[in-house]
């Protein structure tokens, strides 16, 4: 029987560690990626593809602080630098899957959407800033670019320098899950949500990009919410989710429920930043009515019980 | 009776000439041409918004100059350029139409679709790039860039200094005009074939981009066919098409018909790279089918007998 499933791609999607993020590297990694997805197409399933673009948009702001340097262009606000990223990476994930679906005589159309996220003006978040965005710097140069631009800058906890943080609010609605639904029902495979969606406020005047960036697996595990995806699958760069992980006694789990994602959530067993925002998306996925949710790497997408399920 | 309309934004729908290119300028610029579209919303037309990226593209050139410069970052090629910008320019433009719509009180989506136009690989314009994009350079630095990445440089006509050229192919077909004229039919705003498409050729492995620039308001046209549109409006920064343009005896052009409009390219009446191309896609247009097509400025759509008609 066939699902109507969301996908979250990970950065490891379109960037390895250690690689420069050059276009070839981002070329061979999605066609890559999108080869593995190929099961899911096989099979006869409704696609929809969120992804991230942290590498991406950090590139971009880099090269907009070396033009603001060089040549004193204006560098760009967070919602323009998401839409750039949106066009691009979305660019390079239909390339991926046009491969794929040429290479099996698939005959399947792929469409991205420009896609807004609407969060409230008032999200306590926005007090807080916490997702670190972009390049890193020294302390000194970012104490400099702070009071130049009134951005927050903080230490990264690995020691690797400072780097400016935004807010992460909560997503509130997703723009279009009706027309990415619609498609994907029809056999089209959708490209949305990109880098968790452009933020934008509601104003009395209309909506208006503001300096955040929403959590991709959370915009995705709305996404999947407001379409009624079956499963939605959140593809990292390991095989399951891990008690103790990296630790003495490390152990895959195959299943979780609600209640034992929400306590070993508790227990601080997964890294902010790293894996608890994916198992908080799947439990929002599967508590708002979802599904199932599965977290694994998408190289085990032929084997159909692959990775770690969120059920109910 | 409402039209399906086709839109093709000029440049000074973004940025103003004088203007830096910032966010606040390219923002408010986009606000005030979506209020001059309102006239076509108000009579019901179904509508289809192309748009140039000219100053944007060579922006974020400039920025991965800078950033290669700096930081050693890879510059991204033409069709990645491309695709990033189709995400910011699409964005943008969604979000002065939802200022427009929310003022008015109309209900309408914007949908924006990323694009991608396929040219062939045998065009003859591979052979002979012609068209200019990015920054201006130096003698000395166009000839180091051109040793150093075998793009081609050439002087500018006005002696601004010296611009990579690229092809400018012709445009075979644009990706998901079906898409398109479905969505637009049903009462959604429609934003496609930014920059003129991300150019792409077939190949046995599917698409590949290439480093190309289809020509915007060509592109436009090829989609306003595709679409079935009734009217394809060419959007510029001066009232009508002009004989004599700026010389002794100028006098503005109410119509033509497509022998007429042929006979003054051959005369050398409109100017390369500015008029002649704009009456060449509406003369495309015209001649493949379409219903009339429009030349003028935003500012006069509320007058419907503005700008210059081609007709058949």
């Amino acid at each position: 029987m066939s699902r109507l499933v969301m996908i979250a791609l990970g950065g490891n999607a379109l960037l390895r560690s250690g690689q420069k993020g050059t276009y070839a590297e981002q070329f061979a990694n999605v066609v890559e990626t999108c080869g593995q997805l190929y099961p899911l197409i096989e099979r006869g399933d409704s696609l929809v593809i969120a992804h991230g673009n942290g590498p991406q948009v950090g590139q971009v702001m880099l090269q907009q602080e070396a033009g603001l340097r060089l040549y004193g262009l204006e560098a760009m606000p967070m919602d323009f630098c998401g839409a750039e990223t949106q066009g691009a990476i979305a660019y390079l994930i239909e390339s991926g899957l046009d491969r794929v679906l040429h290479r099996h005589g698939v005959q399947r159309r792929t469409i991205s959407l420009l896609t807004r996220v609407e969060v409230r003006a008032e999200d306590p978040m926005f007090a807080c800033p916490t997702k670190p965005v972009g390049p890193y710097y020294t302390r000194e140069e970012a104490e400099r670019l702070q009071a130049l631009t009134g951005a927050v800058y903080r230490e990264d906890s690995k020691g690797n320098g400072w780097r400016k943080v935004v807010a992460s609010p909560e997503p509130l609605r997703i723009q279009h899950v009706d027309i990415v639904r619609e498609h994907a029902l029809s056999g089209d495979i959708v490209i949305t949500a990109g880098g968790g969606g452009i933020p934008v406020v509601r104003t009395d005047e209309g909506f208006q990009g503001v300096e955040a960036v929403v959590d991709k697996d959370l915009a995705a595990a709305l996404c999947a919410v407001g379409i009624g995806a079956d499963a939605f699958y959140i593809l990292t760069d390991v095989p399951k989710v891990y008690l103790d992980f990296r630790k003495p006694g490390e152990r895959p789990l195959d299943t979780m429920t609600v209640a034992e994602a929400r306590a070993y959530l508790a227990q601080g067993q997964f890294a902010e930043g790293s894996m608890a925002p994916k198992v908080q998306a799947g439990l929002f996925f599967v508590e708002k009515g979802g599904g199932e949710c599965i977290i694994t790497e998408a190289r085990g997408l032929d084997d159909p019980s692959c990775g770690t399920r969120i059920i109910r």
